[in-house]
Formats: structure tokens, sequence, C-alpha cells
């Protein structure tokens, strides 16, 4: 019988967590072969029927590939032409492991800005005692999420508990997930709520149907003094309009995605006033449970594959989530 | 008959709310007397009944005060010698109008110090682009708070959101407020908790009791890479010892408070590493809502007085709180 092969490409594993996929593997009649550079990965590619990791290099060699599971929960790289140069290779992702690290990305930018923690950290860096700066916060604010998957709803679950006066769910299909937003608003009818939001988050994936949902038209519906924070990607924004935003000063933004990253060096973002940025932080694999998360969600996929199942987790590779 | 003089000191409030202080103080009995500065509140001092304000220089001139409110929650500038010459002047506090603007700060410096945000501050200040820094999360952590008033209360409602294993309150009196805690542990007991505790978080106020009681020896009890937020009184902690932990790199701190305010030029906290010192802005008076709450718990306490019963905030000026 043909040797089933699984290549794993994460060196963020623990040993315990590769004893773990080891067993499961082999029980489910797969040889696990574990690589700790690209380099070593694409030694195995050619025979390879699983690849558990982040590089198209690898499927793009990998000739008799039949999953690829991403550990992230964007897919862009395994969108663009050639990366999965068969059209009937199935490719999943880990949505459902970053929710909780985004999450608190979100709630912790979204006070730095309300509570104007970069001006602080500048005042205290020089040794200056200023104290009345006008703050606001997430109480009594209205909150609108544009997408309403794990990450949304793990943000409605914390920012729920500051008492915000409306929690608001945008996205396509209008449903409500588990009722965690006061209403859901149809992606179509966006432009009707941003005029009512003073904190906008956006968690949406990187496609053609999101690119620059956010325009400039769009961005000037917000009322003076809002807050965007984009923790999905930022081809969703149109970045030169948000940027005239925030060097008016109308506006202000915390950012972990951009439209090229890692950010130019001569990128009018280091300069933006207004604008906290990371650098694509929010959702990567530093945090221990996340690694964990992703270690489990692929395993139950696994399960389901070898029972010639579909992976729960399966992306539309037309739509791209 | 005699005018019954209610000075108010607080140049935050809106025209609005000075409005509903003037109406209700009227029906009540009250001549009140709004002052924007120190010097013109002084003039009126030699007569007035009641005060409403932070300003121990008033309290001091005025001889027929019988009640003063501070619009703080922690009273320290009026339990100074002097500062309320009549043994027999209520004192009473702002307790109750703070909770929702500390809470957001612990929460916010909580996560600036697990997901390293000073640390990418500082790469991204350089157009650096780096971003494997191991970060920790609220997910599954250890949270102690020692102070279970409006402040501890607050946070809990919030942390709890964020899935922590273990919510612990430390008070004096074992009862556990609205059962937001998971269970409480008796000051007396402190000891006994800190070896479990990987953020610790204090909002107790400054008084006799509470000086150093997190000394060398207790801090030295917390697990390595444990967190120290204080939002209380810079005498709860002995900062020295703090910061000698803190330059080792064995524990963290986020510190609004200090020992001496504001910080002296040549203090070590402006250099000492794995510190994030805010200008003691958590509960300040910079958020507007703090303002309306301060204002509404004022007009309920002052229902109660015109009707000769105890303010509700009623501070015990042994016990200092």
């Amino acid at each position: 019988m043909k040797e089933r092969k699984l290549v794993i490409l994460l060196p963020q594993f623990t040993q315990a967590q590769r004893g773990k996929i080891a067993q499961t593997a082999a029980r489910l009649g797969f040889t696990p072969l574990f690589a700790d550079t690209a380099e070593e990965a694409l030694r195995l590619a050619p025979d390879a029927e699983v690849f558990f990791g982040s590089a198209p290099e690898f499927t793009r060699a990998a000739k008799a590939l039949r999953w690829v599971c991403a550990p992230s929960a964007g897919v862009n790289q395994y969108l663009a032409n050639g990366a999965l140069p068969d059209p009937e290779t199935l490719l999943s992702n880990s949505s459902g492991a970053y929710g909780v690290t985004i999450s608190e990305h979100i709630v912790m930018v979204s006070l730095e800005m309300m509570r104007r923690q970069q001006d602080y950290s500048a005042i205290v860096s020089q040794r200056k005692w200023v104290r009345d700066l006008p703050v606001t916060s997430l109480k009594d604010c209205r909150i609108t999420l544009v997408g309403t998957g794990d990450i949304g709803q793990e943000a409605a679950v914390r920012l729920r508990a500051f008492s915000p006066a409306a929690l608001i769910g945008v996205n396509r299909g209008g449903r409500n997930p588990k009722n965690l937003f006061d209403r859901i608003v149809m992606q179509t009818d966006l432009a009707a709520v941003l005029p009512e939001t003073d904190l906008l988050i956006v968690s949406l994936p990187g496609t053609k149907d999101t690119f620059r949902m956010l325009d400039a038209r769009m961005i000037s519906l917000l009322p003076d003094g809002a807050i965007v924070v984009n923790v999905g990607r930022g081809s969703v924004i149109d970045q030169r309009a948000l940027f005239r935003e925030l060097s008016s000063g109308r506006l202000k933004a915390a950012l972990d995605v951009f439209e090229e990253e890692p950010i130019p060096q001569d990128d009018p973002a280091w300069e933006c006033p207004n604008l906290l940025i990371t650098p694509h932080v929010a959702g990567n694999m530093t945090l221990p449970y996340t690694v964990q998360r992703i270690a489990d969600l692929f395993l139950s996929d696994l399960e389901r594959y070898a029972q010639g199942l579909l992976p729960e987790r399966l992306v539309n590779r037309e739509k791209g989530y």
C-alpha cells in the first residue's frame, strides 16, 4: 500500500504537540514528517498527500497534494496564482484559533486610543507629569464590528462586559451568531451604520469582495472622533484615504495590517499622526494557547479527512475564506 | 434664618451639571456657590457649611464646615494633619464614580504588559518589523484583585469576559460582592494566594493599615513572570523592593500611583525596565461619564444630608476609607 505522507512545517509546536500529532496521524494511517525549515519541507514535497503549514513554495512543488491546512485564518498565501496548481486540492484554514488573542488585541488598542496611551507614553518619556488629557470610554460607546466570525464573536463577548451603548455586527448573511450582537446589519447596508459608529472594528479577510470596502466615501461617513481598528487584512481599507482623515485629526486608528507588509521604509504610515501601528501581531502564533488550538483544530479535521469527509474549516477557494 | 452655604469647587462640571446642582441645592434650602479656582473658593470658606471639592486649604479655613465631600475615591488630602480641624466634620468620598474608568485602565495596562506593547512600540518607532515576541493572555490567567470595592468589582466584571483561570478577591471582611469572584481570601492570608497569582491588581486606599502591605517578602512570593498593576495608592507597595524585581526581569508592573507624585526627576522609576508608568490618570476626571457620576453621587448624598442622615459614602476618618 502506498505510504500516505503528512508533512508538518510548524516549528512553533512543542514536543508534546508533535507527539500527539504523530500518534494520531499513525493511528489514522498517515506517516507524519516534521520539518523545521522550508528547505527541509521542500525535500518532502514530491509525494506528500497532506501539508500542514504556511509555505506556497511547498504546495507549488507538491504534485500529489490532496489537502493543505493553513495554520492561519487568512489564506491569501495559497490563493495567489499557482500556489495550489491542482484545482481539486482541498484548502482549509485554522479559523477558530485566533479569536482569543485577536480579541484581546482589539480591546487593548481600542482602550489605548480612547485613553490616549500614546500621548501619555510621550509625556512620561520626557519625565513630565500631565494628567488632564480628555479621554473616552468603551462604556456607552457605539461599536460596530465588520466581520462576525470567530474574531468578531470573541471580541463581542469581551466588549459586552464594558457596557457599550451598542454592539452591532455587520456580515453578509444577516445571522446573529449566538445572539452576541444587539443587531446585525447586512454588509450592503454598511453605509447606514457608519454615521452611528464611535468604534469600528474590521476583521474581514482579504478577498476580491472585501477589497477597499472602506473607501474614502465610507470612511467619510464616520463621525468626528471615531476610531478604526483593523485586524483583518490591509486591503479592506483605502489606506491613503484613512491617513488623510488621521492627519486632519478627524479620526484615529489602530492598524495591525497594512496594504503592504512589512510597511515600506518610506511609507507615510510611520509618520502618520493619530495612528497606532502594530506589526501584524494581533493574531500570530506567539501565544501558547493559539498554538495549542491550531494543533487541536487540525487533528479534528485530520480525523474527518481520514474518513473521507471534507475538513470542517474548508476554504472556498473562489470566495477566499 | 441663617444661610446654609454650599461651596462647589469643581471646574470640570458642565453648565448643565451646575444647573442641576444649583436647583437641587436651592430646593433643599442651601445656597450653592460655584468657585472656579481655589482662591475664589477660599474667600467663601469662613461661613461655608458644605464643601464639594478637593482643597485642604479650603477646609482648614472653613471654621463652620459640617460636611466635606471629596470628588475622589481616596481622601488622603483630607486625612493629613489639620486638613479637617473639627473632628465632627463629616467626610465623604465619591467611591463608585471611578470603577468604570479605572477598570478600563486595568484591562488596558494588563494587556499591554502581556502583549509586549512597549516592546512593539519601540520596534515600530525604529520602522522595524519584528513579530515574534512571546506573549501571554488573560485567558487562563490566574488573577488576584487586592481590594474588592467599586474598582475591584468593575474590574472583575470586565476581566471575567476574558475567561481567566481564576479571579480571586482579597479583602478584610471575607464577603464576595455580587459573587463576582471565584473565591475571597482574607487580607491576612494574602501571602497564601500570591504564589498562585499571574496578575496582581491592587486597588487599596492609602491608609496606616495598607502601608507597604506589599513589602519585599510579599513581592518575592509572586511567581516568575507575574505582573503587578497598582491603581490604588503608591504607599501600598514597597516601591524599591518592586523595582529590584523589575530590574532583574523576574516581574513586570504597570503603576499609575507612586510613593511620591509627581515622580521626582531623579527617581529610578523613570529608567526602570519592565515598568509601564502612567501619571496617576487611571481614575481622574477626564472622562465625562466619571464627572456625571460624581455629580449624581453628591446630589444623592446631599438629599440625605438635608434630611439629617449621614452621607452614604461617609469615610471613617480613623480607618481612612
